[in-house]
């Protein structure tokens, strides 16, 4: 171990430093929009370097795309709320926050997910399986008896097909709100759950 | 007008029965996979001919891909039965059969869909669109009213949310069953959509 004579950031620092910013140009624009040379121009920092933090720009496109899911993750976490479906429209309400202030780059992650990129895909089907799972997994047996939301198979394939519906709604919801409230959309996705759950459990033995 | 002196097929026709052997082709391969020297193999004809029925790759693959587009609204068309819930449940059927047996060329198109490219996302949207509101066109208020499907723009959106959802579950299921059976599977879709709407209605007051 030796010391520094003055501080300096690691290198760790500095990177989530840079990502940071990457993900702020992320917000407004899409994957193909940003690159090593645009993070360099505003960062005031070499090309060079930055691709000495960041590798080729499939590396940096990955990277920018794994943290703001990350953010999306920690934006949307479980809060400390008694009431199930308290807490679930909370997390709705800022989840259709978060889309609607990093709209371009949320399509342009769906997109970059879709288009056959398996390692885009993995990061975005490992969120969506662990904001999903999240139901299961921050609440007690008993609430989830009350909710109507019993752990069964069926149902947690179901709720998976349910953020699919949820991302959908919302970003034609974003395009067109079709005259409903942001409150009165949160309401029907919630409500949503509940009515899939509800006719689910009662519609198979398991 | 002038008479063939032996019974030719018409441009149109032959051009039909062309694109008939591009979407068998494609059943079992992705958009990438198809092309204008694969059909002109298979059908035993010239390139040269086939460019001039289908112009160049992009051109073939959009007919191919409206094609096979239109095969699905076919084979899940509204059959005649008079109840409602009965015919969605066979119009599943038919979707999940579809598929299944299109497995490939499905994903394809949905990643087509989602690439980026803006033809196939409208091919693939307007598809979507056409399946969900055929629920409203192919049955009388009476019968949407019994089956609690009211005609209201939440309950619309929420249900193209819910093709999503369909999507995502069939294509999920036809990976990992999770130990349901394609009944199950139906019946669970089936009520996923009666909840959906059941909660909308009951929780909002349009």
């Amino acid at each position: 171990m030796t010391t520094s004579p003055r501080q300096r950031l690691s290198p760790d620092t500095r990177r989530e430093q840079l990502l940071d910013l990457g993900v702020r140009l992320f917000a407004t624009r899409t994957l193909d929009e940003i690159n090593i040379d645009l993070l360099a121009e505003e960062a005031g920092i070499s090309r060079g370097l930055l691709y000495h933090y960041f590798g080729n720009k499939q590396d940096f496109h990955e990277a920018v795309v794994r943290r703001a899911i990350q953010d999306l993750i920690e934006v949307t976490g479980p809060v400390d709320e008694d009431d199930l479906m308290t807490r679930m429209m909370i997390s709705l309400r800022n989840y259709v926050d978060y889309v609607t202030a990093n709209h371009t780059a949320y399509v342009s992650i769906v997109r970059a997910a879709s288009s056959g990129n398996e390692t885009m895909h993995a990061i975005y089907h490992d969120a969506l399986t662990a904001l999903i799972d999240r139901i299961w997994e921050s609440s007690t047996p008993e609430e989830l008896a009350a909710a109507g939301i019993p752990d069964t198979p069926a149902i947690r394939l179901l709720a998976r097909g349910w953020a699919a519906l949820t991302e959908y709604v919302v970003l034609a919801w974003i395009e067109d709100d079709r005259g409903m409230s942001q409150d009165e959309l949160i309401g029907n996705l919630a409500l949503a759950l509940a009515g899939i759950a509800s006719a689910v459990r009662g519609g198979t033995s398991d």
